[in-house]
This record gives C-alpha cells, sequence and structure tokens, in this order.
C-alpha cells in the first residue's frame, strides 16, 4: 500500500471544506485549493467554523485539537503548486462532468506519477472521468456524507481498472481519518447509501403527495416497526428539502412530479427543513 | 361511534391469533373461528405460547393478565355462532380472494346490522371485497404487523365508501387495543409501511443480487446516516426471508430476480432468518 501523508483537497464548498478539515483533524498536512480568492476567503470562514463545531460536538476537540487542525491547512490558489507534493488528491468540485475532466486532465500532467486522485462524485461514475485522469489504475470514487463528523462513512468505488492496491490504500486511508470505509466492490450509480436512501425517501414523499398519509403517519410508522429514531420526513428535513429537491429535480418522471410538490409545498414557502427552521415540521429556534 | 365490546376474529394464523389474542389481553372478549378442530388445536397452543411471551416480554402480563386473557378467548367452529353478536368481525383468513369475498358474503347475511368488518389483508384492496360484505359503509381495512404487540401499528385505511363514523371507531378500538393507529387517508396498495419497506428491501437486496456490497457494508451504512439500530439485512433476518420471498415472487420482474436470489442462495440453504437461527447473519441458538 502507498503511505498517505499529504493530501491535497480539491473545492472548498460544504463537502470540499469538510473532507480538508476531518483529514487535518486526524494530523495529516492539508492543501485545499479553489479557483479565486473570494472562494478561498469563504472557505476560511467554513474552517474557523467547522473548528467551532468540532469543539462543541466532538470530545477532545476544545483542548486544542481543533485549533491545531487549521494549522495543517494550507489554503492554494496555483493548482500546480497545490498538487505537486500530494499523494492523495481528493477531488470535491461542482458535480459538472467536463469541469471535473478538465481538472482531472491538468492535474494528470501536474501531479506526480505516485499520486493517487479520488473523486467524491455523488452523480457520476468514476468510469465517466477515469480516462481524463491518465491514470486509470490511481484512481477511484471516495464519497463522504455532509456533516463528515457525525455521518462518517466514507464509500470506496473503484472502477474496473482500479488498481486493487489503491483501492486498499484508499480504504486504509478512510479509516486513518476517521471514517468507516463503506467497500463496493464494484461501481453503482449512487452508492450503497443513496441507492437505498433516495427511493425510500420518494415513496415517503409519494405517500404525501398522494394525499394517503401525513408525514407523522409516515414518520411513527416507519419508527415503530423497524425501531429507527428517524422516519423518513424527519430525515428529509435534516437532509435539507433542496438537497432532495436537486435530486429529484434530475431523475425520472415520477421524480419531477415530487419535486415539483416539494418545490410548491415547502420550498417555494422557505421550508427548506431544519436549518431553515420548518420544513414538514417545525424546529424551535435556539 | 360504535361502542365496541364483543369481536370476533375469523381465521387463527399467526396473525390471526396475535391479533385476538392482543384483544383479548386488552380486556375485550374474543370469538376466534376457524374452519376445523385441527385448526382449532393450533390455535389453542398459538393462544397458549402468546401468553408465555406476553409474560416474557411485557411489564405485568406475568401477574395474572396474560392468563386472563386466555379466558376470555372462545373457539368457535360454527361461523354463525362466531359472528351472532359481534361488534367488529376483524378478518384474517388466507390471502385469496374467491375465498375472501365467499366468506364476507356469508358473514354479511349471519352478522346483525350493527356489525363492522375489518380485513387484515396485506395485498389486496379493501374495495376489491367491499361490494361482497352487502354493507360496504361498515367495512375498512385495519392492518396489523407480525409480533403484535412488539410493532403495534394498526393501519386503518378505508375505501371511497366506508362511513367516517365507522372509520373512527376502528381508530379508537385500534388505540384501545394497544395499537398505535396509522391513518390513511384514501385507498393505498400495501398501505404505509409496505410502501416504505417493501422497496427499501428490494434495493438492499438488488445490491446483493449484484453483487455491489455486503449485507454487513449495506446495514452500517444505513445505520450511520440514520442512526437506526438496523439495516435491511438486519430486518430482512427479522421479518424472515420467506415473507420477503412471497412479496417478491408475487411481485414484477425485478422482483421476480430478487426471488429467485434469495430462494437459491439461501432459503433452499435453510438460511430463513433470524428464527431459523441464520439467514444474513448467523444467530446464537439460546
Amino acid at each position: 500500500m502507498t503511505h498517505i501523508a499529504a493530501v491535497t483537497v480539491l473545492g472548498t464548498g460544504v463537502l470540499g471544506s469538510q473532507i480538508a478539515y476531518q483529514t487535518a483533524y486526524s494530523g495529516l498536512n492539508v492543501d485545499a485549493y479553489d479557483i479565486n480568492e473570494k472562494a478561498l476567503t469563504t472557505a476560511k470562514k467554513r474552517f474557523t467554523r467547522l473548528a467551532a463545531t468540532y469543539k462543541e460536538q466532538i470530545k477532545g476537540a476544545a483542548e486544542g485539537k481543533a485549533d491545531a487542525a487549521l494549522k495543517r491547512i494550507t489554503l492554494q490558489l496555483d493548482l500546480e503548486r497545490a498538487v505537486a507534493e500530494a499523494d492523495l488528491v481528493i477531488e470535491a468540485i461542482p458535480e459538472i462532468i467536463e469541469l471535473k475532466r478538465d481538472t482531472y486532465s491538468k492535474i494528470g500532467h501536474l501531479a506526480p506519477q505516485k499520486t493517487i486522485f479520488a473523486t467524491n462524485t455523488s452523480t457520476l461514475l468514476p468510469s465517466d472521468l477515469m480516462e481524463s485522469t491518465g491514470r486509470p489504475e490511481r484512481f477511484l470514487a471516495l464519497h463522504f456524507a455532509n456533516q463528515i463528523w457525525i455521518h462518517n462513512t466514507a464509500e470506496v468505488m473503484g472502477t474496473s481498472k482500479t488498481d486493487p492496491d489503491v483501492y486498499r490504500t484508499i480504504v486504509d486511508f478512510a479509516s486513518k481519518i476517521g471514517m468507516v470505509p463503506i467497500e463496493l466492490k464494484k461501481e453503482h450509480p449512487r452508492y450503497v447509501l443513496n441507492s437505498l436512501l433516495t427511493p425510500w425517501l420518494d415513496n415517503a414523499l409519494g405517500l404525501l403527495a398522494d394525499g394517503v398519509a401525513e408525514p407523522e403517519t409516515v414518520d411513527k410508522t416507519w419508527r415503530i416497526a423497524t425501531g429507527a429514531p428517524m422516519g423518513p420526513f424527519q430525515i428529509l428535513d435534516m437532509v435539507g428539502l433542496n438537497t432532495v429537491y436537486n435530486i429529484d429535480a434530475a431523475g425520472n418522471e415520477e421524480q419531477h412530479r415530487l419535486a415539483r410538490f416539494l418545490k410548491e409545498n415547502y420550498i417555494d414557502k422557505g421550508k427548506l427543513g431544519a436549518d431553515s427552521g420548518e420544513g414538514f415540521y417545525s424546529y424551535a429556534s435556539e
């Protein structure tokens, strides 16, 4: 297995910043790259906020560990410099296939031969991107969930060309940064989690959109039947209605119908989920 | 609302016996009907076993309450006698539409006008049966889950002809016998629970059948993402593989494929779920 010491994260959006911070929090040095000063200013704020969140929510983080993580992150505007020393590049840039391909094509030339590339893509397959990397055997998907410090799954999904040693290296890396590696044995659209979660949420939404049952009714049915603490509408509120809207809006005809239902009855009324104070349920403000 | 004092349960199979026992346990008198002596002998054993289970698992049941319930159950072989005094007949006979229609047609003549009929059908819609009752306004579905004393949902689903007062009566009755009433506002195939549960289990099975991920992998992904104590394969083991096989075998093409996969890889090898000692997981024998 390749030893991973230096990690570069491309993209400092919601997920990218969490991945960079969590990696730094685990003791590794991280280069966090984004395309302009403005993005990096936002990134800096995100990292500071993440440090505060970790201090609040993670035992031991307040005793210097959360702040030390901040010092291990180097902001980068220069792509060449950002990847020059990387053992691993984790790509978390927008879900636009041409943008991703272009980026891989660039770093394929800029990064040393040893560097492993991992995409955090949610909607694409790694095989859609592998040829652009110029090193498909050192390329795979490593998919994180939002609120990485709580939902600490890291789905590892290679292509038919991924070197098994690279795959093991990334599984090992995921463990080292505090994730539970979820090993997919072959490519599958939407990985494990979203293969289960999306249709489950859609089916629940369908019951509401069709006037069959209220969110409270659906949720308590699920809780009693499976012993879970939360039903689908509680999860929808937690995930955020916009996220589910975006998935459904890009889906099949039934999903388009559900996306419209979500938009008209909730999103357009400012009901975006728990973070907005209201979604299917109301949340008392702090 | 109609006052429900005398309840008759038709059919003393797994669910029927649980419904009858739970109703009796809640203090009501129950006539438990089945078609022959052999069925009633089995029923008697089921009730005795249920009393033992309640004593073990339910606080207070051992202090006379579980045994008192047994005394409130009258076994019946004569359909006319079984329904003569009933305020409510709960039908839990096999899922064969002609058998159910024939039964409703008979009790439609035998039962007093006041009697409400409720079907526990899992696979049919109440509107498929309502005309046979001769009293569609006093007919609806009341659907229980296996292990009624733990999974205490009672889905209440009327047809377009169900009298709202009858619907409220049955919601109230469900609460009185310790159930959480799940109110469906209109007819929907497979109610709330199975609308969510079946595709969720099928999607998980698909990941395994397609060689994407192992049960342990899928389950831990779900647990971490949703905070649930059990993932889909743990639930499959709990529900029993035969139950899911029967649902999938009666389903669409993809479900047929999953049914075959279940049969060949698990059921034919005696791996039926937790009760058989092995399913997707192994269970230490007691």
